[in-house]
């Protein structure tokens, strides 16, 4: 076992081994390309977390200084600032660059053998390079996606609901509601949690006692986290550490992580697509790195990323759609229906969403849309634009017109079978067969909430990317109509029997 | 944003560009080796829609003509035919090639840019160069997916049911049968749609307005789908354009679109067994492209191809068995239940079997088979003893007897586990506690429905292909047995207690 | 078709060909290296199953000897004995090593062309050359698999309640107990059948008929097999034949074959986490053969084997922790309920546990632990320290610390949901609303091994791996509080509308 620390000349190992790789990218500078506080960081994690230290050896980071990536031709920038901080320019993105950016906005700023590190980076500090990125993406649905659940009066009941213990003793049955840690391993896994710091706190390494801060809910990595310097969202849901590679983030298994049936089923249609077919089949052969990504040159089939948020470019290298990190940027529809299906909103901050019962629902239980939160027809229209011109640099205008044309009817009908659900709960309640007070506590309610959170969702996306299964008997049509069937049987008209 | 469209010299490009990658091929004839007409598509093509000519140039048609496809080894060639019409002989199989084939049989075929074009490329047009495998699979069950599933009035019902719009207004509760969208949408995805030419129209392109014909059920890719010339089938459902590679069709994700769980849980079990976790841990070792396909030196473990449908030699280029595009052409028994097992129907057009009940099913509800249209005993002994040859070039007879053994017992209690459930509904209907005009739209019914359509099929897959779970507990006996029981409680004998 | 057998003076092409590959291998000793009994088999098994003779071919076996194998460091040697009988030293390890070792203890040995050939291979086998791996596996739950389900009255009862006939006839519903077969195809698939030699039979070959031991319950690679030589387990479970490669096994395609949803979702959350994401998005660039296996230089993240077994070392190949192929080894709690979490037991035979209430299971139905029979607290610390070694090879200490809390919460409210579903059976069987004889066998009863054999174990693996759909939605808190409502329905306290 490797249980004793010593410090070893490990530093000047680094320095050897870390000079062939690294030289290449700055000839120009001939200063040293690698800071010596990144320096000091490595030298004690190369023996604490060598794990690390080796995925970032192998990322771009530690190979190219922002003055050579600001260097390139503007479609193969990775880089979207044309300044950073003088002081970064000839230096490769080093542990220090990161964990130690804006450390006076960080309240999980500590002192660390010397040096004052951040333990949470977050979209603020990579926005130091990567700003449209970050402003994107702050802007987006995904780096609200905390709040947009927690403040959500709706959806919070419904998450308190689900992940509530239950407690039986003798005749007694007691729903109470979800435990911070039960969101923190559901819910929030995904959203993100709210890192809030409390003070600090001692811990047993391996090198001995260290203090650091006594963070609550952490780890996390949700999309949404709210970081201790005040931002929100984590980079590394998608650009996982230390590698923080754009070959990871455009592969499918990433988004696969949360995207997910029964509610979410995005990942699970386009396995069964064959746009999921192909890239399955060929993944090996693919370019996953190259930027400009240029249709059947780099890819023969889109991933995730393709067709939601890449740049995108012809074989040549010319531009078809820019670049966004606001994944819903080219999406007009919002197909996870809430209860319905609507307009995508207008602002990534659901929570301000009022509509016409009072919900914070972008739709009524009947199905009446929030118009002046949701985006309004032209920008329907032009998303739709956008999204089609990556659909053509493949198929034909008359193609993609019968796919959306299908994928309206499509949701249409969804909606349809959600509203003749809502239709038989509202009588249910009326009838005081359940209690509308909590409307997703009792079985009949739950059976509710799979018409449209499950089944009307799987059938949308089964539609929008083309995996029939989910829109017949893996938690599509089948299920619609015996769900809605059971919940008529539940509601005893004619039970059992034809009306 | 790539808008605008304007002629430039990219044919010359094109040209220059191709030469290196086609001349290799056709040093013999000295003669321009992609046809003019073809040249013409790509000029525009490669800029309206570069993904799909990417594509093609990677493929074998771009590069081999088939004069030199001819002049293979048999076992090495990829091409039945033995002539091929002579013009097509030097130049590579280009756009023009497979869309101007048999113009005059297309009502799809229109004037587009001074050529004559068929939207739809169809089997018809494929057996040009591939006769034998068009033959088989024209005659296979997959070209008769669309009319076995629609010209059957028990699955048509079943189709019609499950996919149908439930309107509720007030105390009225009323069915509706499947839209055509949502059966293009759920069943027909997979199965094939009929695709008919309504007329023209005009659609909005990046480089203006075009004609083109108007296509009813389209874009459609179902194996069974019936073509504008009158033909059946996509080659495309497993050979995706425009590669139209063997490789992607050998590999198992290609087959996962369709044979899925809950219904046909081939993919699901194949991934679970040991093959699917051989072929997955080394599927980047494997050649997926070896024509003949020989066993252990380009494949460690069987694809689904590799069983069912695959040129199989040893590994010193002997054949072991043919190649067949009738799929079920190994197959004996098909485990698929309708309602029961059954020995695989004589023809591939099913809708055409009468059972002793009057039903277009090979079996009656109470088990008892339409002989006359299905396979015999000595016919069923051919076949196993084909896919035994397969097994044997790893396994030993004793292990293969013993598998089939112990599939053949599975098969008869899954089988038996659907009588019991079969019975409980008779006497469910008998009762008149549910309504059998329609057997499949009551909940009770529903039940039922999953007993053979999901979880015997199961436990058959689960067997078939020794993947455990799909036989226990993932839709197989657990279900089977839960499932049942549900029903019996239905039944309301001794509900809830011990009989 | 290959019908005909001919001997053809294969042998010698195989001398010629096999010493390419082989002769690199020894050039110390001078001697042939391939014994002259393996040259017997391979002539004919070249022809019969060439399939398998390729594998082997590709196998370490097939190229290292064990006096090579021997000479490695001991960090990089994948034999664990300091020693092996002299006269396998110098000759590879092919057929007849290991089929013809230990002759007299195999009941299943036969006289097979003029050889005494065991058909199967066992640990004890094995042991010949991996004698730490075969101890340390002997004495685990995995060995003993088929024991702990067969030999445990309350176990066995779910597998003959659930994949037992249920036959209907007339009013009559009998419920018979699981067959030989079905266990064999169910359960028994993953925990290993006990092989029994029946007599001798005479098989149809390719090449005659020739007589071979009459084995029941064959085929299987169960990873509890009870072999013909009294040993219990089957390398191949992980190490499939015949290349028994190191790549396959530490791929979690592996593990997947039997750690899979509903009830063992491992393999499933795992797929869904970041370690998942990471290991499928760079499986191709990861060094799946190093031994020993460097974190951050051979691999990205972890897959299964990484955590649970392999042996780990720094970049610099310093040892972070020792191989163990007791895959429990590193594991403080069994997060798998029975009905329960609970500390790991302490022998890897668990049929010998007996509660306070006298059934062979680590919890009573109420909860208290068998604590003679499961590790002491100590014993966990030890253990947790040894996983949280791996951990940290990337993970802060606080990261870790932070993981471990959190699944510790999980897991003790987990418990809850599992005792409250309980104590609601416990009613409903006290109420005589269901018979308790058999516990497995009512529909209540289904809900309630739902809610710990499913739900929360799910739950629960959702945690330890941080994949959280599954603490979610899918087989999560959700079902958990789903399945939980439905019971209390069912006790009718209330059902259907508010208490």
């Amino acid at each position: 076992m490797r249980r004793s620390f010593v410090i070893r000349s490990i530093g000047i190992a680094l320095v050897v081994a870390g000079s062939i790789a690294w030289a290449r990218q700055d000839s120009v500078s001939g200063k040293p390309i690698v800071s010596e506080e990144t320096q000091a960081c490595l030298e004690c994690h190369k023996v604490t977390t060598p794990g690390i230290v080796e995925d970032w050896l192998r990322s771009r980071h530690s190979k190219v200084t922002p003055s050579v990536a600001l260097q390139k031709p503007v479609l193969e920038r990775r880089i979207s600032n044309n300044a950073v901080p003088k002081g970064l320019l000839p230096i490769v993105v080093g542990c220090f660059e990161c964990h130690g950016q804006n450390a006076a906005n960080h309240k999980d700023n500590f002192e660390h053998f010397g040096h004052k590190i951040n333990v949470v980076v977050s979209p603020d500090d990579c926005k130091t390079c990567h700003s449209d990125e970050a402003r994107q993406f702050s802007d987006s649905k995904k780096a609200h996606a905390l709040g947009n659940l927690r403040d959500n009066a709706v959806y919070h009941t419904l998450v308190g609901t689900i992940g509530g213990m239950k407690v039986v003793e003798g005749a007694n049955f007691e729903r109470r509601t979800a435990s911070e840690n039960t969101k923190h391993e559901t819910c929030y896994a995904c959203h993100g949690t709210s890192i809030e710091v409390k003070g600090t706190k001692t811990v047993a390494t391996s090198i001995g006692d260290i203090e650091v801060p006594d963070l609550l809910h952490w780890p996390n990595q949700g999309v949404g986290r709210v970081n201790p310097d005040g931002s929100r969202g984590a980079c590394t849901a998608c650009h996982p550490r230390h590698s923080f590679s754009i070959e990871i983030a455009r592969k499918p298994a990433t988004c696969s992580q949360c995207h997910l049936e029964p509610d979410l089923p995005a990942w699970d249609v386009y396995k069964e697509s064959k746009h999921g077919n192909i890239v399955m089949s060929t993944e090996h052969e693919q370019n996953w790195e190259s930027v400009p990504w240029k249709v059947g040159k780099d890819f023969r089939a889109p991933s995730c990323a393709t067709c939601h948020n890449s740049l995108i470019a012809t074989p040549d290298g010319e531009l078809v759609v820019q670049r966004s990190h606001d994944f819903g940027s080219r999406l007009w529809v919002r197909i996870f229906g809430l209860v319905y299906s609507h307009p995508q909103p207008m602002s990534g901050n659901t929570s301000i969403i009022k509509n016409a019962d009072g919900l914070q629902l972008p739709v009524t239980f009947t199905g009446r849309q929030a118009s002046g939160y949701l985006i309004d027809d032209d920008e329907q229209a032009r998303r739709q634009t956008e999204m089609r011109t990556v659909c053509q640099t493949c198929h034909s205008t008359n193609w993609s017109n019968g796919h959306f044309a299908k994928l309206a009817t499509t949701i249409a009908e969804a909606d349809s079978m959600v509203l003749a659900a809502t239709k038989l709960m509202l009588e249910i309640w009326n009838r005081k067969l359940a209690d509308k007070t909590n409307p997703f506590d009792e079985t009949i309610e739950q059976k509710w909430i799979k018409q449209w959170l499950f089944y009307a969702n799987s059938v949308r996306y089964g539609s929008a990317m083309a995996g029939p299964d989910y829109a017949s008997f893996k938690n599509g049509w089948w299920d619609l109509t015996r769900n809605l069937e059971e919940m008529r049987d539940y509601l005893g008209k004619n039970a059992g029997k034809k009306k």
